[in-house]
């Protein structure tokens, strides 16, 4: 819509632009580091790109290409790996010309190189991780329909493929491009996974909003997370971590928050909305406070509407 | 960015395709169902468009073209079902290829057309349920400024209109279609609605980020449901249902984790974080414990961080 | 995929149509407001580039071309702004159109340019605060790696610009336009605070998935939040509130559900899952009750699973 005859803004637009810049001033004078140029931090976008193209390799018939079958999946995972390799290796050098801007261009490139080969090294292994993840959730859910579904529809797998790939990134030594990723799936899904984490064979995330799982939390194998569930963090750290480590066979019901560097142990379960600050048993229900039922003469509607 | 002189991957980049073709050969040995060829799913893009389309044909004054007009506004509505519709179809044949790959293509286009035609004669009660909804929002909501602000802004509407739509899929024979609707909308909202939970008019879910409401849930009129609520599966099942059953007029606030196959009167009012896993009768208030206050010498800050 | 021959829809589909009419005219009859043609909204779109180009000139090293130096920004915002202000104040003449539809079109126009130069005037004012965003988030983080890194990576950042824009436009009368940008940052990050509430420097949401934050919610200085906490409405309201009113350097942790125009002192830290509808002094912890452990002879997998 443009107005006719136009208005112009009052002249006094001049002094925004000098407050804005007296504002930067200001913040630069007490941020040494801060270089006073633009910068060219790893593309979202390029990343979000590139983590397709590297779901679409580790599952060819499923989310690359429709034409692709049996025969033919081979060299194109291959092509698409050339292709899409080099162009993490550029985001990468991004990030490290951050973090040492005084390094030369091509021992920043070699060590990009490095990491994104070690990553291309790990993606049988993720592959196998992820099929694991995959049975998981079909085993684990009821609602579920086939493997395809739940690899093509299920957000917990939405969020497990970035997590898997940005975990390999963040402990080679790119924890920028690490963290876009983490992201990304964290803006889909509304899981957020640090790249930190280590996480065992077999994750299901069921309908996953809200999830949040720290820097330095440890999952073992075949864990069953629900909404909203929280592995947070909290001071003094133990063994190096500041949040939980949980055994293997675990549900976490929703809304239950665990902080801080506990212990779970193995086949126990966590009710919803239960706070956790101590170590848990093997084997042991943690249960929620009971609820107190009132009779009521009026229930007001509305009356703590959340807004 | 790219690397000039080019660095070459090293060479072992082929042991890395031979791993991935070795799990890929490894998980299809243990699915024996698993087709060795690509699969045309049905197209989350095109369902999105699709979904555009018939909210716009529901809404024409408000979510169509801004031109249209109470004159012209029949014949495109017609128009435009007549086009959707049949990628609707188009989309429900692909599911149907899928779950019966032997059946001939003109079976499954015959009965992906009778689905569609049965959603589309169920387009004016979807309509009129709708509006409930509008109303049910603006009257609960005092931050609320118009119906159409509702319709047009709220993520309440924003989740109930694909729910609506995929819950006729769901029930007339297109659970995949119906599931990509779904998680559209949950993408998009937070909100998770199964398309297979029952839910009378009136719904209002207030922000709605992180509610989960699951496959066999049923839900009277006039629910008004907050951020975070989950109505959650819990076996054994009852009459079939897994998932709660919650009467007309309860309010249920943030946080609330009401699991398995329990009934919630008319009238009532479930207090935020409350876990509930018991009948409630009608007219009841249930509330969640009481917090402890305990005066802090020093407040650690950031001591529970969640990341 | 076309179905070939093509299968008609059966003639029936006149009847949908009709059905269509005869739901909208019900609608238009019990809504003597509602106009009877299409309407102009300030469009989504529109405001989802405003907002980044908006961000940009705020912060024009970091979130502008990456071209841009400490010698070219200048002309660069002072471009950016004159085209972006006009565009924004082009979507609230569209707000104000469809809340007066008897104004002059002149009159309308006019009003625009002075909501959107009040916005301008306060664009130094907000770089400032949101420099303190910056920094809050980064000392309170221990995962953090730079100031950069929260600027462009973080859900918090990506939340608090469009609510300190959003909050200004509200304050000057375009609430739709406002509520629209808060909405764009809601479906983002899954943070939604209502441009209505009044925040005070150095606001961290950590992770932020869930966050709600009422319409008359006032916020005090250093405020840390965590993913899930509700800053949610009650009545009756209390000095013209009906949401909370926090203190200084207040922690919430996650999921904590504060209800009601309650008052929280500074230096206070309400715990995980708390549910909260009464004042808290200063320098106080409000703990959640303690969790209930058993022995489980056998834990029953996917016993509560969430759908």
């Amino acid at each position: 819509m443009t107005i006719d005859p136009p208005i112009d803004f009052p002249r006094e637009i001049g002094s925004v632009i000098d407050g804005l810049r007296e504002a930067r001033l200001d913040w630069r004078a007490g941020h040494a580091r801060h270089a006073e140029h633009g910068i060219r931090f790893p593309s979202r976008n390029a990343l979000k790109r590139i983590l397709r193209e590297l779901s679409a390799a580790l599952f060819p018939l499923r989310l690359g290409p429709p034409e692709l079958t049996a025969t033919s999946e081979n060299g194109w995972v291959d092509a698409t790996l050339e292709t899409t390799l080099d162009q993490l290796a550029a985001q990468i050098v991004l990030e490290l010309d951050l973090a040492h801007p005084g390094v030369r261009e091509r021992a920043a490139a070699e060590r990009a190189i490095a990491i994104t080969g070690a990553l291309a090294g790990r993606l049988p292994a993720l592959r196998r991780l992820l099929d694991r993840d995959v049975e998981a959730a079909y085993r684990a859910d009821p609602a579920a329909r086939s493997v395809d579904e739940v690899l093509l529809r299920y957000p917990s797998i939405a969020a497990v493929i970035p997590y898997r790939i940005a975990h390999e990134l963040h402990r080679e030594g790119a924890p920028i491009v690490a963290r876009t990723i983490g992201e990304i799936a964290h803006q889909r899904t509304g899981i957020d996974i640090h790249p930190g984490a280590r996480i065992g064979p077999g994750l299901f995330i069921d309908h996953g909003t809200g999830v949040v799982i720290g820097e330095t939390a440890e999952l073992g194998s075949n864990i069953h997370l629900h909404q909203s569930v929280t592995l947070g963090g909290a001071l003094p750290a133990r063994d190096g971590r500041r949040h939980p480590r949980i055994g293997d066979r675990v549900v976490v019901h929703p809304g239950a928050v665990l902080l801080g560097p506990i212990h779970v142990g193995d086949d126990s379960a966590i009710d919803a909305n239960v706070v956790l600050r101590h170590d848990v048993p093997a084997r042991t229900v943690v249960r929620a406070p009971a609820p107190v039922l009132e009779p009521a003469a009026v229930i007001e509607h509305g009356i703590a509407k959340g807004n």
